[in-house]
């Protein structure tokens, strides 16, 4: 997948190496300093990789495993190890230390497992041979994760017209993934279709993802987006602005309940109101099939801090006790579509996602 | 009214002397300090009144309106004017000073010209005794504000059961009265009567009244708050904790849809879907006879830096387009009462408001 994004690549391997593989970097947008200015980490170094998973340079569940991967790779790229099964005792060094790096991001042990279990399915392969192979994995793993993407970006703009109004709600972009990202990807895919839409973007409170990274991606996009407070969704839908809400998800229950970011929810039940379609889109890997419905989804507390001072400034009284919920569950008897990389599904969901999960 | 109130008072006259009127001075909590401190400006000088009423040391209409009519008294106090005819001037040229400080507050200009005209009318009276009639004047002002916003707050209380939790939005609280309130009146007065009650208080972005002035004041009186996001209103509901929500108006139609800040309809939508009383809580000079509905209500635009650098940070991209409404307006449809100093208004508004208005 060699086509040239339309916002700089979250993270990618870099090498001026004629079969551009070794010796190579990987290079991570610096998501921490969004939106004030576009800076990258560019590293080979272990400990630099394992920082930048752990400051949030790098942030979005595939985001982090890819650069994990891609870390694990050019760790062990200038090995002077002996033989292929030394490298994959690096390979389980390098792996066993960012593993540490963020202690809930499935993707990321899974990008770790899937390098470990490739180089000790190649150790028999002189180390220089290995090096290549695992740095073609960590590509393969965001490429694969760019397709996904690109797949839910092209069954998700068949529900768009030319002038279309989309309200979002965090950030499901590009930054959290390899490319496209799954909510905002339809978005991307109707811009390169040449079908014009816009974007209204809830700024996301407490973390403001929508103000600092939904916004900057989409405008360097070239995709018009308009920032607004989250409590004024209600207000732009009664306008008659928005034609339809596209969010992410965090999980998705078997019947189709979806935990997301904290507010989905008050937007399905806006858009509900309003007669507003509201589409959830993320891959299959979201579906939890032993999750029969919303109320078995742990909701995470968040600290009190990211809403008393969020910003860099007190804005509440000391003590002030804080309910501050991470993630709420949007039922199902609301979500008018779930847009993953296998198709459209619609209710009953139970069966639609069941399907797509068989597929 | 000499009844202690349950929080420090916004705006009042404090004197040393034996009839407690001249010399006097105003004291105003500081607002722009909330709520790092609980500070005081302390002043009987002209200018230094302007200046709080302009840089919001002191803020909400009612309070505005307060603090400029103890100005004048304040600032003619000590006038070596020879007669009743001479001090008058005097009130003129304070009360013209006065009304530049703000140019939209419609109580400003009410209470200004309320002392003009007590000036003139007490005008035949020597100037030590005028001045004294004009303290009285700004201190009946300040006691007719309390009582009005009291009357909402027994009125209001009625609607509340012990152990009730209430969402309120912004801040319609004694910061921007004399004393109680409109929206937060209710829960001052059952927490006097001895019934306990919560508040769950949305923060209220863009300019977060809710977590600043809201928590601060009720923290303050010792009623029970807790701080969400706007965005997690629908989940606090959904979860069950709401009894029922209690916000102020800044304008009423007729027909009873009533505008206020940005987000209170986003909480009435939720709240019907919620199947959760929703109340609004206004004096009657809030209604306006002359609108006959929402629609010709106007709604302010504020400026986007109150949302993409709000906390003293750059939170959004530079030149990103923000959409800001300032107000939004609710219709009457999803308001289950509407409260004021003259009773509880339930629908047909058009028929309930204006019995009001006549009695």
């Amino acid at each position: 997948m060699n086509r040239r994004s339309a916002v700089p690549r979250t993270v990618e391997w870099v090498s001026e190496a004629p079969d551009g593989l070794v010796p190579g970097r990987l290079r991570m947008i610096d998501q921490t300093r969004l939106p004030d200015e576009l800076a990258f980490v560019e590293t080979a170094d272990l400990d630099t990789v394992w920082t930048a998973i752990r400051r949030l340079q790098v942030r979005g569940a595939p985001a982090i495993g890819i650069a994990a991967a891609m870390g694990v790779a050019a760790a062990v790229q200038h090995s002077r190890a002996g033989d292929g099964t030394a490298l994959l005792a690096e390979v389980q060094r390098a792996a066993d230390r960012l593993a540490t790096a963020r202690p809930t991001a499935v993707n990321l042990f899974w990008a770790l497992e899937r390098m470990r279990r490739t180089a000790a399915q190649h150790a028999a392969e002189p180390p220089d041979v290995l090096q290549r192979i695992l740095v073609r994995e960590a590509i393969a793993i965001r490429d694969e994760d760019a397709a996904m993407c690109r797949a839910i970006g092209e069954h998700g703009a068949t529900l768009l017209h030319a002038g279309d109004t989309v309200l979002t709600h965090c950030n499901a972009g590009g930054l959290a993934t390899a490319e496209f990202g799954t909510a905002l990807a339809p978005l991307y895919v109707a811009a390169q279709q040449g079908k014009p839409v816009r974007v209204i973007a809830d700024e996301t409170r407490p973390l403001l993802q929508g103000a600092r990274l939904t916004c900057w991606e989409l405008m360097q996009a070239g995709i018009e987006v308009t920032l607004i407070c989250d409590s004024a969704a209600a207000q732009v839908m009664q306008e008659g602005r928005i034609d339809c809400v596209m969010v992410g998800a965090d999980r998705i229950a078997a019947n189709g309940d979806a935990a997301n970011k904290i507010g989905t929810y008050a937007v399905a039940v806006l858009a509900r109101a309003h007669d507003i379609p509201f589409y959830v889109l993320a891959p299959t890997s979201t579906v939890d099939p032993q999750m029969a419905n919303g109320a078995g989804i742990p909701i995470e507390q968040r600290g009190s801090e990211e809403i008393t001072a969020g910003f860099g400034r007190r804005t509440a009284p000391a003590g002030a006790a804080v309910y501050a919920p991470a993630f709420d569950v949007t039922p199902a008897a609301l979500i008018t579509a779930i847009i993953c990389e296998k198709g459209i599904a619609r209710p009953d969901y139970r069966a639609s996602l069941a399907a797509f999960l068989r597929a």
